[in-house]
């Protein structure tokens, strides 16, 4: 029952038949945006209440912003950016009307309005006006929006026009707070992406030419995906006193002097959802972790006779009210009962594609010994994967299971992740020569393929070009710094200091 | 502390008022989009969280569809519609660049995209591919999203260009089935709105001149404001087959035949906190419903000397421990330990404004005391709405207490909505004097103001020029209808049998 294409035979091609078999997206009339479906949408409410009890954990609000931003706001930015251009959805009409039959924009905007791809400039403005004490500082706030960036190639989750994000942002009345808010923020990123997603990352700081445009510094988690590059799932961004020069967040500090605040900004956007999609699925589809599955537990009917109906689903009712109580990870566990009027095979093989971790199968001999039979969706088609249990033993036991499957998903994406970084390579001759190969998907024990080598950096200007020329990019600096010299593998200038993480990525 | 306008003196400034004194939105730098600020997202993720639990009880599942709205998906409703022209905004480029330093749009699209004012022709179009056989039905699905109407006159709330709102829209085999989750979903509405907002509603069906176009039906739920006008709160409509026969919704029955399903759509807005506002506020500011109320419980450190302060703010802990795990309405309570660096005087009227449902001012006496001062917002500045309370008693009655300030803001609504419905005007002449008078706040007792007439309607097809005139609406047909004959109020034609609402609106 495998998918068209495997990790193997065909990496993007199998991408693109997970999204489609686990029924998560699919792309829309609308030219580059998505339809996120049910299963997709469900994986991100679950992670944004993750996201948002840790927000509020440590004091931020939500609130909404418009999503038009005025043409003048991108004004400043492009007074410093040489040959400033965006791809942007520009509003220039309010009105649909019509001409000879034919359909035409009417009413041109005196000034043309940007769908915002990210919020600090329309955000700042308001903290202008919402911040005049010190007394006002931090402001903490977040929100829950869609953004718009006009890709050229876009692809589900990964890289769509419109796709759904948080964007955090706040003001703070000294440096070191800010920078702390900054680091926390990234902390909070990483604890979810590991403990939620189950998603491995390295977390580091970015070069000076992978920053967010007006940032001192951005802070990063990378992830490794399964065909060895890197992605990139969430950033944090200490903006110094930049934005609020520009848009004019100014305080009055405790001595009476007036100052400029110092502002932060975060995300994490629908992006996630392709890295969780590449760091977990298989060539049966997606696998979810428990944490963030819409459905845990799926229960599947299995009536070979009609006549057996009804003692079978008042049996798995049975069932369900046995677990239903249930708190894995100290939440209301989330049940389906798929009582639709399909095949029991069908049914068991679309929640197998759509990684829903628990699937239990339950016909009359199981109604009639009062068992289960249990499917792990991580241990599919082997021995341990699928075990006939009694309904009291499969209750009692089913939190620790599920908070089980995502530990171990956990650790195999982490053994993966650090299997897989290079630190051996000390040479740009050796680097080079690493790079030299395609991606592809790492297979388990393959030695001769391509992912993360850690090694060190001269930090030189003209690195840029070097890494375009190999096709790679400097993921970050990573917070754990060695200190030793070494031979930068990019220049190969000697007594490189820094560590950096050097890969392809999405 | 009163606002600076009170209802009676000016109801628009009044409005106005309250959403600024309770920090709920306000206006922004993108012309008529609003900020919508913590309190007020609050409220609206409170609202969310209390639909979303009913649409998934009734089977629904959330979904994102673009918000990008292909022009030519326009195209169809404007070759039926007489002067198609619509205020929406329209993305006419890509890109944002630079021409002789000025920022202009660049690579225009070829075909112009609309940001969607609703949904209904591109989840069409998704559903025509989901959709073949009769097995795949019915599809039940929502979205919350952001949608764009170009309004000339903003207003907070009630009318911006940019909203936030849910989205409902199914497909049936049937038309009966299609009506009855049409009728389903409009009695979701009734239900949260009276039940989690307080707002008494009418429920009916609207006459043909104010159906959504391309419905069959639009049912809809009304509500009364403190000056007389009605609001419209939510609407469901049944669809037929008319947008299945555009997008090509079609399926093969049962019997092996094709079929267009039949669709319905329904939704509600952040224009509910308007009517929220307006049903609720009064002079001092916001009163927010205690079940929507983003903190239910404020408790505020009275502290007169700073030596005080560790005792008090130990106490308040003790307090908030004593309340954390309580359960009104069955949910987690909400509580605010305001522990800013403000004088419990202005935190007291700050959360008096934002229309906190229960306040507590909590001082050395209290802490020496072991009590609480607790102060009801729906009764402040009367003997009734202060009391000194032990902690314990307190804490075992404050569930119920939110409960029942819940159910009187409810019958304080619904006794207005039913003293200002006249029934009594039985004439055309009687009708056009009674709107002859202008809207004002309804001060209890004031008899000569204009709010709802219910009464009848002939049903005649000049009626909406006739209401222009009078600058009335007929909100709906009510569902109780009385089944009598007599004078249409509106042309003074003889047995008519609807009974009609008959209000101004906003």
């Amino acid at each position: 029952m495998a998918l068209k294409n495997t990790r193997e035979t065909n990496y993007p091609e199998w991408y693109q038949n997970v999204v489609a078999a686990a029924d998560m997206a699919e792309n829309s009339a609308s030219p580059g945006c998505m339809v996120i479906k049910p299963w997709g949408y469900g994986i991100w409410e679950n992670i944004r209440n993750i996201f948002d009890e840790k927000f509020r954990e440590t004091g931020h609000e939500n609130c909404y912003f418009p999503m038009f931003i005025p043409l003048s706001f991108f004004q400043k930015e492009a007074d410093h950016v040489e040959g400033f251009a965006k791809e942007m959805a520009v509003v220039t009409h309010s009105r649909l009307g019509q001409e000879n039959g034919k359909l035409v924009p009417q009413s041109p905007l005196d000034e043309p309005l940007i769908v915002r791809p990210t919020s600090e400039t329309i955000i700042a403005d308001s903290f202008s006006k919402w911040i005049t004490s010190y007394r006002d500082l931090p402001v903490l706030i977040n929100q829950w929006a869609n953004v718009v960036r006009w890709e050229m190639r876009p692809r589900l989750f990964l890289r769509t026009r419109e796709f759904l994000w948080q964007e955090g942002h706040t003001a703070h009345a000294t440096a070191a707070e800010a920078e702390a808010e900054t680091k926390q923020m990234l902390e909070v990123y990483r604890d979810v992406a590991e403990n939620a997603l189950a998603l491995p990352v390295i977390v580091g700081r970015k070069p000076e030419h992978e920053k967010f445009p007006g940032a001192v510094d951005t802070y990063c988690i990378e992830a490794m995906m399964q065909d060895g590059k890197a992605l990139q799932a969430g950033t944090s961004h200490f903006l110094g006193q930049n934005f609020a020069k520009s848009a004019g967040i100014s305080f009055t500090n405790s001595e009476g002097k007036s100052e400029y605040a110092y502002t932060t900004s975060w995300g994490v956007s629908t992006r996630l959802i392709g890295g969780i999609i590449m760091t977990h699925a298989d060539d049966e589809g997606m696998v979810v972790p428990p944490r963030i599955a819409p459905y845990q537990v799926v229960l599947v009917p299995v009536i070979k006779n009609e006549a057996d109906r009804e003692k079978i689903m008042a049996y798995i009712e049975k069932v369900r009210t046995a677990l239903k109580s249930l708190l894995p990870f100290g939440e209301k566990i989330r049940i389906k009962v798929d009582a639709r009027n399909k095949s029991s095979v069908d049914k068991f093989w679309e929640w197998t594609r759509k990684g829903a971790p628990v699937i239990c199968e339950i016909g009359m001999r199981d109604a009639e010994g009062e068992n289960v039979m249990v499917k792990e969706r991580i241990r599919l088609g082997t021995p341990e994967g699928k075990k006939i249990v009694p309904i009291e033993s499969f209750a009692a036991g089913l939190a620790k299971q599920l908070e089980n499957i995502q530990e171990e998903m956990f650790t195999r994406a982490k053994e993966r992740l650090q299997r897989n970084i290079r630190t051996d390579i000390t040479t740009h001759e050796e680097f080079e020569k690493y790079f030299s190969k395609q991606s592809r998907f790492i297979k388990e024990g393959d030695k001769d393929t391509v992912a993360f080598v850690r090694g060190k950096w001269s930090g030189d200007p003209n690195s840029e070009e070097l890494l375009k020329a190999l096709k790679i990019t400097i993921r970050c600096i990573p917070f754990d710094q060695s200190g030793t010299k070494g031979e930068c593998l990019l220049t190969g200038a000697k007594d490189a200091t820094m560590d950096v993480i050097y890969a392809r990525s999405y």
